[in-house]
């Protein structure tokens, strides 16, 4: 019986050392979805740098301040903007009260599912449908249409939640990030309120960590004396390209060290990160996994990266190639 | 000698129960400016019941968003507003590069030091004068003339640095919150890029806590390819009145359950934080110390309470008697 003991206690010792390394791996490991690699790379260094107290580029805790894109860069973008999605679910249930949408663009093209009319309508067209979705009532009840709809909708490709088609390396990011004493910051193109229902539940990210396009609201006191938000049909503000660091000097009032985008909407921001003295970090997601995700770039209506991705090659600012970097994509 | 002794004795007894009181009084009191009375109650009952894990007032940490008036509520705002003394000096050091405003109200008043004609100038004219001293230069620009300015400027009054003339029971209030879990919130009618410069080192309130009206920016590639963001000569967003909740709903996103203002610019904040459900704290500082600070109220040009008065009155709100109710006013 002694050689099947021998193996056994092989067994035992080598599961020994597996249990150890995979041990081991977690704890060294903050970001097991990313491949090993310059970019994986890239990012741990910054953050070994601007966190190492004594080196040249170390950063005080209350100034690690990281902004991400969301659409494209922490969940993904297509085949339309989530939040268009949720607009249009939205229109076609407010139809029956709007019996002139049926003869009226760009409204007509959505209850039809005319694409190519809602591509004519343009981004005025765009607008007007998020305007008339998004109002007409309170913050409170816009929130709770919000989180119905994220409870119930379906992606059409990958039969899932939206908030459930976010990027699993993105999220071990933000944590990673978080427990290096970093603030992390939404800063999207997309409604501020469309976000704020469910970013901390998925991310991790506080409401007023969260800077977006907004609506105008307007407070009323009511017949019976109590105060309300109503949200008015009006666009007030929009949080992309130019905007962004528009938005960052508004809403944070401090400047990022580290920015991550995939788009030319997040330019901008990345520009502005960079334009401050000292270490800087400057990503961009490039969406090359048709597979698993999506592939698209300089050519794409929805997260165009033509210009973004000129400006950081020739920056060397560090692009993620989703399907080389990623060894996941979704949670 | 036993009877020196025994005095002795009984000294160094009592000096004990007194050290043994003073040290127990500061270690339970963290409001030792605020006096014994109903108003400093009703602060710690709140803070108490809601921090207490298991009452029914209980609010979990993140929840825990107070708001707090910057302008006669945190700091003083007699004779004018700080930041408008902040906008003349600017203006005359501006003004030899703008001949015209010699002619021109209501430059003029204020290039003349003509009250009469200033007040005339009214509203509309306030408005130009911040919008001609706080733009046309970078928001790095103006944060350093905002620093030069509170580090040289002094009070006509009480010769003191604007930055000095701060409340500090309300900076003990702020230090119990944080020590109690809550994030502490700047919600005022100054200018956010007037204010940010300052409020981490004199309240412990980091720029991305505070809130307030705004101008527009504009984002900017410089000829040497770096980016800047430059203030425009236009106000874009007033957070006073009923500005107050759509700036805290915008900047925010949660409901204060504790506010605290001192006019009626604040009660629209204050029936905003009432409106939702659970326990509530509404605060109002009544100036009445004409010898230590300033008394007004109903009439007052400045710092205007009367509606909110009224409201306070009607509802129960905590008004502090800031004769009675602080036996420090500055630090």
């Amino acid at each position: 019986m002694l050689p099947t003991r021998r193996i056994f206690l092989v067994l035992l010792v080598s599961c020994g050392i597996c249990a150890g390394a995979s041990a081991q791996q977690s704890i060294s490991d903050p970001l097991p979805s990313w491949n090993d690699g310059q970019v994986k790379r890239s990012i741990t260094d910054f953050v070994s740098r601007v966190t190492t107290q004594g080196s040249p580029d170390f950063v005080a805790p209350e100034l690690r301040i990281a902004t991400f894109d969301n659409d494209g860069t922490l969940w993904c973008e297509q085949p339309v903007y989530f939040q268009f999605a949720f607009a249009m679910d939205r229109l076609k249930e407010l139809a029956p009260k709007h019996p002139a949408w049926k003869k009226q663009q760009p409204f007509k093209a959505v209850l039809e599912n005319d694409p190519k009319a809602l591509a004519d309508a343009g981004k005025k067209g765009l607008l007007q449908i998020i305007e008339v979705t998004h109002s007409g009532m309170t913050v409170e009840e816009f929130t709770k249409t919000v989180l119905d709809w994220t409870a119930t909708a379906r992606h059409p490709r990958f039969k899932r939640p939206y908030t459930q088609l976010i990027y699993q390396p993105m999220l071990e990011l933000l944590t990673y990030l978080r427990a290096n004493g970093f603030q992390t910051f939404i800063v999207s193109g997309g409604g501020i309120e469309f976000m704020r229902p469910w970013t901390e539940k998925i991310y991790g990210i506080p409401p007023q960590q969260v800077v977006g396009s907004s609506g105008v609201t307007k407070f009323e006191i009511k017949p019976d004396g109590s105060a309300s938000l109503i949200k008015v049909p009006k666009i007030e503000f929009i949080d992309d390209g130019p905007g962004k660091p528009v938005g960052i000097n508004r809403f944070i009032g401090r400047y990022p060290i580290f920015a991550f985008g995939n788009s030319d909407g997040d330019l901008q921001m990345l520009q502005w990160t960079a334009a401050h003295p000292g270490l800087r970090f400057m990503g961009i997601v490039h969406h090359t996994d048709a597979e698993r995700e999506y592939a698209y770039d300089r050519n794409s209506h929805i997260g165009k990266l033509d210009k973004a991705w000129d400006e950081g090659v020739k920056r060397g600012w560090t692009i993620v190639d989703m399907k080389r970097d990623w060894n996941r994509i979704f949670p």
